[in-house]
Parts: structure tokens; sequence; C-alpha cells
């Protein structure tokens, strides 16, 4: 189903390969965009890059996000060409030489044409999906949507065609070529992940309003087990 | 002694902007470098957005980064027009309505063009700063890089003099107009940080090897307190 993406440029290709893989499938890069919402968003505006974060969801084989009033204005009517980049980082590698500190890591580049949605009824239903894959039955509870909001809301989409993966994925000291490793020096991993911290209510919340069990087991850059 | 840089364009433009400020002081842009190594390399070629994930570190008024193999031939010899962001997210905001929903976040976009550095002693350089300013004291415990090793490492460099900061750090309930204040729906913040996890050693190593202080006390994501 999923046509072969673009192989996406190493920033490292001189280094040992043997722990970082290229995959195009589509569970692979699934599991990484549906993991972590924050995204990178290149595009080239007067024949420079621009890179945004911004949060991303994905519905099927598309990603979408919000897309800037500016870029909007200036591209009104048209597709945007991006690469949309989405990075989560696992654990710092330290090897015994320099060269082959590494970092493990999982991100997905997603290059392609963006397009506006323009549909009321179908940018509604995407934003309600937003808030719901983030905040599971958050939606209905919200003060509902004004059609001046949604009006004024840019939302693109890109289709997930030309998408690929890299992950590296390196064992404690497993970058280190064998001639190295008696070197008198520690190797291994530094594990990163994210930590949520206690949730910080509004001091004007109405009596009565409880933390949310969709606040309560939020967690960013990964999904709950 | 900083040039106001270009305006990151937002993708938020149509909310309220309380509590979003763009900063060009040296000071917060800076603190942003130095907290968050990850950044999001964008560059254009053949005429379309590449976003690449490198580690970034800071050395008075430039970054730096690895170049890749691939971008390096294809430019040697020319500078390369990036734009290289770097992004902290802090706290989900959660808000009454929708589309007030928002991320807390300090960002920084750096744009400009990124220049090779191609001087082995000064490359040497800097690469010896990279380790040291996440590990201090880790660089002269290693196994010493070669020559071979200095020469196949592409280095970048990029000035801070167009660079901006974006800081979004709205209160609990901060973003909601007060007409929506008295919505029974919870709202606030969900905060975020990094956590490290135990360090892995490699299974190989050699006797009375221990774990080092820059590993033990490494933070990604924030500079330790």
């Amino acid at each position: 189903m999923t046509k072969a993406g673009p192989k996406p440029p190493s920033d490292r290709t001189r280094l040992r390969r043997l722990n970082e893989k290229a995959a195009y499938d589509r569970a692979t890069i699934d599991a990484i965009l549906d993991a972590m919402p924050l995204a990178h968003v290149g595009y080239v505006m007067n024949g420079a890059p621009v890179v945004i974060p911004t949060l991303q969801w994905r519905e099927g084989d598309r990603i979408y996000w919000h897309g800037s009033a500016a870029s909007r204005s200036l591209k009104a009517g048209k597709g945007m060409q991006v690469c949309v980049t989405v990075t989560l980082t696992d654990a710092m590698v330290l090897a015994r030489s320099a060269l082959e500190h590494s970092v493990n890591s999982r991100s997905v580049m997603v290059f392609g044409t963006a397009e506006w949605v323009t549909d009321p009824v179908a940018k509604a239903a995407h934003l309600r999906t937003m808030v719901e894959q983030l905040f599971p039955g958050r939606w209905d509870s919200l003060r509902p949507m004004t059609e001046q909001e949604l009006k004024s809301t840019g939302l693109l989409s890109l289709p997930l065609s030309e998408a690929s993966a890299k992950i590296s994925a390196a064992e404690p000291g497993g970058t280190d070529p064998d001639e190295d490793k008696g070197w008198p020096v520690w190797a291994g991993l530094l594990p990163i992940s994210f930590t949520m911290g206690a949730p910080l209510p509004a001091p004007d919340l109405p009596a009565g309003v409880d933390l949310p069990a969709h606040a309560a087991t939020y967690r960013f850059g990964e999904k709950p087990e």
C-alpha cells in the first residue's frame, strides 16, 4: 500500500550504521507519529527554508496540523510543499571514542504537498478528532466551537505516501568497533523519557469540576501503555 | 549587539497572544539553545524543503552541528541557507474551548547561511567543545580521534545574528477569555519534562571502569540546576 518514500538524508553518514535502520512500513511510521504530537514543519518561503514547531495528528493515511495565517494568505488556494519531521529521543549513546557517540532516536519524515482543508464540516470533524485523540472524551465537555473560530482556523493535511522512518537503537556500547572495547572509559546508554508533572488547575474552576481521566492519564511523547 | 531577526511565523496567529512573546535578546535565545541539544535543521534541496533532526551546540555567537555527507558533497565550498529550530515543550494547556488549547513552549529559530568548518584544528576544537559541553571531562578519557575520523566529519556553523525566540507561558486557565471561565470543564496545565532513566552500561566494560559524574548527572532537555 505504501509507496517507498525518499530516503531521509542522514547527518551521520560517516558513522557505523549497524544500529540505524530506515523503515518504510506504515506500522513503524504510524507508531512514531502517534507517539509524538510535536512536529517540525519545513517549507520554503521566498526561496529560503522555514521550520516551525507545531502539533500534528494522524487520521488514517494523512497527518494534520494548524496552518499559520501567514502561510495561508501566502499560499491561498495552492498546495504547499513541505517536509514534516517528528522526532523522539530515546537515549544518549556514550561510546569509547568521540565520533561513535550518538543518540538513540525514532524519527519520521513526511514529504509532499500539504493541502488546506476548507470544507467547514470536514474541518470541524478533524479538529474534534485532534482533541479526542489527545484527550478522549474532552470535546463534548468543551464550550462549543463558534463559526467564527472555525472559519479563522487554518488546517493543513498531508498524505503519508512519501514517508519514511529512521530508527537508531544502539545497544549499550553497541556503536564501538571491537578494537575500542578495551578502552578504559565508561560506555553505555543514558535513557531519556518524558514525565508529566502534577496537573495545575485554573484558579477559577467552578465548584465540583474535578480533574478528568483524560488529563490525569495524559502522557506527552508516548502513548499510555 | 544582536540584530533583530525576522519574526517567526506563528501557526496559531488567530489565537490570543497574551501569553506568547517573541524575544530577540541573546540571553533568552542562548538559554533555550543551551537547554536543548535537539535541533531541526531545514534546508532546500532541489527546491523542496528538507528537515533533519540533529544535535546542535552553541559556542558564543554561533551554533554548530554535524553536516551530512550528502549535503556536503552537494554544497561543497558553498554556504547553505538554513533555518535551525530548537523547541522545548513545557506543558499542555487545557482550555474551556477547543481552539484555546495550546502548548506552553520555548523555541528558537535561527536563519542564515551555514558554513562548513574545514580547518582541521578548528574542527577538532569544536568537536571537543561539543563533547565537553554535554559531558564535562569526557573528552580526555576517550580513545583519541583519528585523522581519518576528523577528515570524514562534516561540521556546520551558523551565526546567531538572525535569531529569535518565541515563548508561550500561559498560566493555568490563562488562555480562556473571561466569558468562558464559568464553563464547567477542567482547565489547566499538564506540565511536561524530561527524565533520565538509570544508565545502562556496556556489557563489556573493563574491570574498574565506573559510571562517571558526567553520565550520572547528565540531563537531556535542561541544564542541571
